[in-house]
């Protein structure tokens, strides 16, 4: 990011291609968001935050109505461009809150343009220092193997590219490696997009943990194999009841884990826990295009005229969750009391700076609803 | 087939292509079977019983000792092929205790390609007789709609392409469209190798079925909407408690559907059900390549020297099987006691022509084990 443009990796292009993807606007980034340029709730979150940053830049001598009307705009885009996705409108939210607090409308489009930026930054940085944190919490809920490396499932993606400088469910990965504990990853493909095996299996092999790619509907398979030790997914939005909506997949895992007593942890920033939405049911699942399905980089995999359904998540009840793991520990049900106790600890924390120096310290272990 | 070559559809051109692919031996078959231009259980039992025939026609002119050497050989390679599948041995088992009772070895080669193309054409028979005669008994479990078609989920491919003239799973499909209950059928796509989206998809669409293809991990968001009705399914082998292999991804639709409420039916023939086989324990489930997971159509997907774990087939527990349906009824738990009642019944049936005149006549409905 410099101050004219947020430039993006191209994830439609990996593993093939490096490729680079700018964005000068709030709607550019919305349109990068609905194209599966960038994905990745955290990520999409920071982006759209830039996003919106960029577009008061872009206005900032322009009359203030144009520049409400323009940034109100945006906002919506960036909104409706992955709805299921909390941290999305939690960042423009955040946002737009600093931009109200300057005036009705305000005047002085420079100083909107460098609060909003700030902002944006603060949204980048505590986000880095949060997923770190959650990664040794999450750490700290893996058992050590005596005489094997640590066998974990991990669907979708939730590393870098999804999440910014760090990973969540991967960034837990991550500390593991960091730290010398022995880990190994199973990566579900998670069709149709594949981020699994496109972009995971990627930052894997760049971080040089080991890992096996498999198909979605080999994980039963391996469960009843006795391979899987745990299962590491990150969320889109989790309800108030922790009901926790993910990657389309997400939920038959869990179904199965819980069959096989294996423990399954959503990793998630709070910024994607939404408690204004009660549970799962009122959760809003994205449908895509159906030739997601039918075609796979331009070739057709089924009969020309096939119907596809296409669900880009899926619902999992907070009932077959063993823990949300969060910058603020990992929460045991009942999810809806360590959820809010979390959100309170995090602004207890971020109301005493330094707010992101001391990553994991001893403050941020003793909190309500945290284990 | 003519007497000297089988022709087969090649099934990995579909549906792009409808191509011929000929094999002249047992051997050949053995090797189409290993690369996927046939498959289907039992389709390529009948596919096997054709190859030794053509080798035993090959060979009519040879000596004795060569010629059973010759059979036995590909008699192996074909049970190799697909050691998950039931019906390749039995198929193959069946032509080879014909050929034991003509000698030791038998001297007249024409008379042992006579009597081994007598018991393959037999088998070939049979099973389109069998197959509409389950199908029937399949249609008879399922509800029928007030006010909407009913609405079924498959997985892989169980219709003509993977049984011969008729379907399992499928052919209670296609008797549904016959006699005009309306019926629309989701269809797992089935990866890594799209069995549903490129064949199933094709027999639907041929059969002029109203169907939807989905990502096998979409299945626990379609049922979660109550979508579904009944899931039909194959089997490559179903032991004697009931436990049944079938293609990967068939165990995780299992749990899902029994969380869910919705029944599970294993179509499948007797000659899929393996006595000697106890319990789904001691299936050999077939490991394929990796790179069937890690590039599609040659098209790499996921990183290069990205490892791949590629079971073809899973185990799914009796207790999670609503009914089992064969050509001698639906049997229901406890699966010990009704599939061996379904092969008396069968043997009994047989033993009286006309074996495969009546299809569902009601000497069919009263046996052991039968609901």
């Amino acid at each position: 990011m410099d101050g004219d443009r947020l430039v993006l990796i191209d994830q439609r292009r990996l593993p093939d291609q490096l490729v680079e993807y700018s964005c000068a606007s709030a709607g550019e980034v919305a349109q990068a968001i609905q194209d599966m340029v960038i994905r990745g709730a955290p990520a999409m979150g920071q982006a759209a935050a830039l996003g919106l940053a960029l577009t008061a830049h872009a206005m900032r001598d322009n009359t203030p109505f144009i520049r409400r009307a323009t940034l109100r705009g945006g906002a919506t885009a960036l909104v409706n461009a992955r709805p299921t996705a909390a941290n999305v409108r939690w960042a423009v939210d955040r946002l737009m809150a600093r931009f109200d607090e300057l005036g009705d409308p305000p005047d002085d489009g420079h100083a909107v343009a460098d609060v909003l930026r700030q902002e944006a930054d603060t949204i980048v940085f505590e986000a880095a220092a949060d997923h770190e944190r959650l990664a040794h919490f999450g750490l700290d809920l893996l058992p050590e193997m005596a005489d094997r490396p640590l066998q974990v499932l991990t669907h979708c993606n939730t590393g870098p590219l999804a999440c910014g400088q760090f990973g969540t469910a991967l960034g837990i990965v991550q500390v593991a490696l960091h730290v010398g504990r022995p880990i190994e990853v199973f990566v579900d493909e998670t069709r149709p997009y594949l981020q699994g095996s496109r972009l995971t299996a990627w930052e894997l092999a760049q971080a040089g943990v080991p890992y096996t790619v498999l198909a979605d509907s080999a994980a039963g398979w391996l469960m009843a194999r006795g391979d899987v030790d745990a299962v590491l997914v990150g969320a889109d939005r989790i309800a108030a009841n922790g009901d926790t909506a993910n990657k389309i997949g997400t939920y038959p895992l869990a179904v199965l884990a819980a069959r096989h007593g294996v423990p399954f942890y959503v990793c998630a920033p709070l910024s994607s826990v939404d408690l204004a939405t009660p549970d799962g049911s009122a959760i809003q699942i994205e449908q895509r295009a159906g030739e997601e399905v039918t075609a796979l980089r331009g070739i057709p995999i089924a009969p020309a005229g096939s119907r596809a359904l296409n669900p880009a998540f899926d619902a999992t009840p907070a009932e077959l969750i063993t823990a949300i793991v969060t910058e603020e520990g990992a929460l045991r049900s009942p999810f809806e009391i360590g959820l809010r106790g979390a959100f309170d600890a995090s602004r207890a924390r971020k109301a005493h700076p330094p707010a992101y120096a001391g990553f994991v310290g001893d403050e941020a272990t003793s909190h309500a609803g945290a284990v």
